[in-house]
């Protein structure tokens, strides 16, 4: 799983008929240093994250795992919000 | 989920018979900048993308589940069309 | 799918049973300037491709989909002979 | 599966009730210098690992069969303790 | 599929059940130039591979087709020997 910040909303109209309802946010992994990758993906929400929050996505096929329906065409899911993780080795 | 824009086409004469009758798209993925990354991939499209749309791609197996078949030879499919998406933190 | 171009054989002689009498060739993925990227991986040849052909190729579990036996160790096929394909907005 | 070096807990309340009770660790690749690389990913721990211990970490959804219950949302699973390896031909 | 060499062993002495009398090497990706790429990664060896040996790597989860049991916790499988591959177009 990654350790991600929550960017903010990815709004679409039109999508697949099986992706209504769900809510989808940008996110980007954090790096050992704490900042964020260059990159930017999308992941389902069904926790009800804030934006700026770090939280644990799953990604690839395990993810749909963390919806309550599996055959979604879904390939991100957040799991989890972060209190705390340890970066390096103390 | 990776947000994407739409390059254009793939035309395929010679293929696998399951793909018969998919419109294969090419597409980038978006960097937090708002600029497309170098690689360029092939998605296939279900909505009726234009070219130049960003829309929302499913990678992996979870893919096959944006499709009416899911015994497809498929690792990519378009689920949505973006109508806006936050990139950075504000 | 990446658009790949084909390289050439890949031979071996003592491999998994499940892989005798597939065709097997390397490629490389092409990037959006048209060259092709620094790596090479290995991919079923089910269609009967040309060196220097540009192909289509289906990744990760779903590539199984476009070999007749599902339950073979590839992760790598295949799917059609690409024609033409659009690299950037025009 | 990877080669990884364990950096600490990633601790999160607020999560999917599938994750109730395992331990998620944060986890970096090593390279073949024997130095982690820069991403930070998280695993579950089913071994009970110390930090700074060198381990051995399946991902993708496979990783589930590391695990005594399959349907988890979870794609990284630490599944060994690694005594030693080699890193480069002698 | 990968083309990779192997590095050497992987001993693990504690680790799960199910990868109990399977050998574990370090491999690392061949590049175009025929050089090791940095990373380094564990498969599977069922074959009998000899350090130094160019082999070919199944990964994710269609690997486990390369083993006699399907529900190990093992993303990467070593699925044949390679004699000779080209490298890039003549």
């Amino acid at each position: 799983m990654y350790i991600c910040v929550v960017q903010g909303k990815c709004v679409s109209t039109i999508k697949n008929k099986k992706l209504s309802g769900l809510s989808l946010v940008t996110v980007q992994k954090l790096k050992k240093s704490g900042k964020a990758a260059d990159d930017i993906f999308v992941a389902v929400d069904v926790i009800g994250c804030s934006i700026g929050e770090v939280v644990l996505v799953t990604t690839g096929q395990n993810a749909k795992h963390g919806l309550e329906t599996q055959d979604l065409p879904v390939d991100a899911v957040i799991v989890g919000i972060v209190d705390h993780h340890d970066k390096e080795l103390k």
